[in-house]
């Protein structure tokens, strides 16, 4: 696999805008090999995700993102973020007591399944402490009450900072993220949500979803706004279930959805496939 | 197919009850082809459905009721009810301008798909009259306003008896039916909801789905309670959709879902598999 | 909603094309609502559909194939199709005994759902021609034999290009369509299978299916080739069972399945969103 | 939790049959817990699993399979099987390479979610010792050639048999198991097959599906019979895909199908509500 660039970018819809960067790339002698684009014609938004390789691109890579800021950030207005594909992001997994999210990432990162960096792993409680251990990776407990929370909370960022996170995984962290963490990783920060959002937002949706009576039960996972349950959505699944189902027996076939739900958002975003705009999120595919 | 009778039942759950009716079914003659029972261990409450053929049973059909009533209901407590396999219930259709759950529901009945009888159609609106004609069922417009609403459905209701209507389908009416009917018609009004319950309760769900950036939609069909949207929910499912997906394309894409969700719901009580149970449903399959 | 043209094109893959065909487009005055493309990097193949509003668009719609095929095809390689919004597609319906497709297809056309003419219905059986009378649309009778087989299907042809039939659709048709007119409407015959190809390939799916104790059950839709059943998959869908199904019990939920999808392959084929290359579909979204 | 007796059966259909099972068990004081039954009309076969608890049950728990045998098992030539809920399963997992399903496994059986022991891994690959050493479990090794299958088939056996072991899970593991090894274990190998049985039997699937054009994709989990890829299916599911999927794609998407649906059978499998019958599987639920 060459080295490519991706550039994701929005800005509003004009005429020639996808025509004048794909231009601008194939002139410079890039290849293009994926490009995704779609236009919101209700906000009258232009959203795209190019993927070209660097070998052959007359523009040197640490140039790239001036020259397409300069040429086109501002005659278009445009919002534009630039990776490269040889630049591993860096994960940190929180966690309480729940094991199946943290397994199955870590199954994934251990098969090599996902291009990414895992230095660590956060949690209030130590009862996950073994699990980060079968798989070699540094578990920090932080535990959380009320009245330490802003200062652990502080700690966990300049945990964070050190080790140059990019992005954090909450797997099932039964803990409320405070805004000033939430505001310093914007976008950034991926839950798991125990039910088919928007219904049974909050605490103990299984249960919620078994006095409701409902014939299928859902997962979605979001990025975390300060409005609880309430970011953009980046993935959703279900299962059905009958009369017969526990609210036990859905906190169980619930665990494989979480799991899976989670971690298909994880992997798009380690892809570099999620655009978040006004409280949603464009999946680039 | 010979006749049979079909038994729903549900009461506190005690050692024996089971055996006690099957044993009772047996020794008189009846050959069961149909038994499905469940316990609810949380409540401790007993639920079945036993179908068995009449020929060689003993007990005379009239008689069959007031012995189970005689023997079991009072001894353990039961709510019963016994239906024949021959007597075809009397269905209602209501609807407003959407056509595509009424063609549906009409299709399988024209089709002999469907042990029913559907001797009328209701609207408020005169629109889908041609498609009443299609399938040569009389159509009867009430026209509703906020004056008139209480006397056009004691109108309606005096129609139904009439016709000996034994439950009410609410193929996307777009009224809301008052008290007096609902409590006329106990677990007797379906209707199809064009969300996942209990997310997007009320008018535009559609547009709400879309405003929230959910990935996947939803239909749920339900009995109508005096709770809007809130009654026992029989059926559900869902389709995946995109961030490219406009208002109209999930009204689209919904109309698929709610017209084989209402029509699935429609068929399990056509075929006396539904017995509703504090809010919720026990679907016998 | 303003006239467009759709462009459909697929090509050798090579740097530029993308830009040079949307530059084209631009540069004349069109505004492009629509495009969706994706290059087959296994086979190095680009594909793309393109929509753009006519109004204002410097080259008269009648000569717009001209410059495309001109300026592009033969530099390119391409294989293109120019459609019109404005020009709706004619399609034949074909059936036999079984009314669930059929009925659906005349819902959604009748509702003003599909942008189609449906002229006529041709069968090889009397038994639905209620079904087109209720929609009034004319339904002609093509008994078939192993001796009439070929003479049926030339006046079926010569009755298809009188009224300027543009696809067929085989709405459960329980006869193998022959050469001779699979030749003459090539990617343009929509069958829809009863099973989850490619198992269950042939006659009585339903019953292998349940031979074979599978736990779900599929329909698929396809484009017609020589080959049985083993022509471009448009569309596929599945839904669960139990071994609590028989045979007739698949029949019946099959039906649901059935006819959804097949429904979905002739939306999809009507908005001009599929591609058919090398034994497989590109579906634009 | 209580100790259960947990009963499974199938006999011709006889009436009474349930009544007298059932009796039996309340008369000597059982109280049942779970009771499920199914008749197979087409075969006249009656299927049953009863689950009681058997605190108070004046059986004593030695002899309730010979009070069973005597009393019905030859009356109504039944076929039964008697477990109990405080003797765990013991299963040997096989793999090759691919670490997915095994990691699955592994994290559930260290999670507590499983009533089952784990003894020990065998393989032909030395490549997931990791794995196994992760979760303290022994890991062995048998390279198996054209030359050595017999005597190593042979060898694994005899560490089964010291082990104690009642099942086999194959996870992925990339070996034709022989006839000799298969009738040893009836009904008592599980497989995971990468692809929707019974389309694509064999080597390659993804990349069969993938020459296809499916839009869907599956996996199955089924016993091991000496017929290929041909045992009673336990577990199927699927997941959509599209044009733009490549073998790769399909491989990773199929990964998350394959652990979910092999895990989903194995558990069916612990707690006893699978009974293989003629080649079919009634799963009680």
């Amino acid at each position: 696999m060459n080295t490519t660039a991706k550039l994701l970018l929005h800005c509003p819809d004009r005429p020639g805008i996808l025509a004048e960067i794909t231009n601008f790339i194939t002139i410079n002698g890039g290849n293009i090999v994926y490009l995704d684009q779609y236009v919101d014609h209700m906000e009258n938004v232009f959203f795209t995700r190019i993927e070209w390789e660097l070998e052959g691109f007359m523009i040197p890579r640490d140039k790239i993102y001036d020259y397409l800021n300069t040429l086109y950030a501002q005659k278009y207005k445009m919002d534009l973020r630039l990776y490269f594909s040889d630049v591993k992001p860096r994960m940190a997994i929180f966690v309480s007591k729940f094991s199946h999210c943290l397994f199955d990432m870590l199954a994934r990162y251990t098969a090599g399944e996902w291009d990414v960096e895992i230095p660590l792993i956060v949690s209030n409680h130590p009862d996950l402490q073994h699990v980060a251990e079968r798989f070699g990776i540094p578990y920090h407990v932080f535990p959380i009450t009320k009245e330490n929370k802003q200062a652990q909370e502080q700690a966990e960022m300049e945990l964070l900072r050190e080790n140059g996170i990019d992005f954090i995984v909450l797997a099932r962290y039964m803990q409320v993220i405070s805004e000033q963490m939430i505001e310093a990783y914007p976008n950034k920060i991926i839950n798991i949500h125990h039910s088919f959002l928007p219904a049974f937002v909050g605490a103990k949706p299984y249960h919620a979803a078994f006095e409701r009576g409902v014939k299928i039960i859902g997962a979605t996972s979001h990025y975390v706004t300060t409005d609880l349950d309430a970011g953009p959505i980046i993935e959703q699944d279900v299962v059905r279930i009958t009369h017969k189902d526990t609210p036990a027996e859905l906190i169980s076939k619930g665990k494989d959805l979480e799991k899976i739900v989670l971690s298909r958002a994880v992997q798009k975003h380690i892809e570099r496939k999620v655009l978040a705009y006004k409280n949603k999120t464009v999946i680039f595919n």
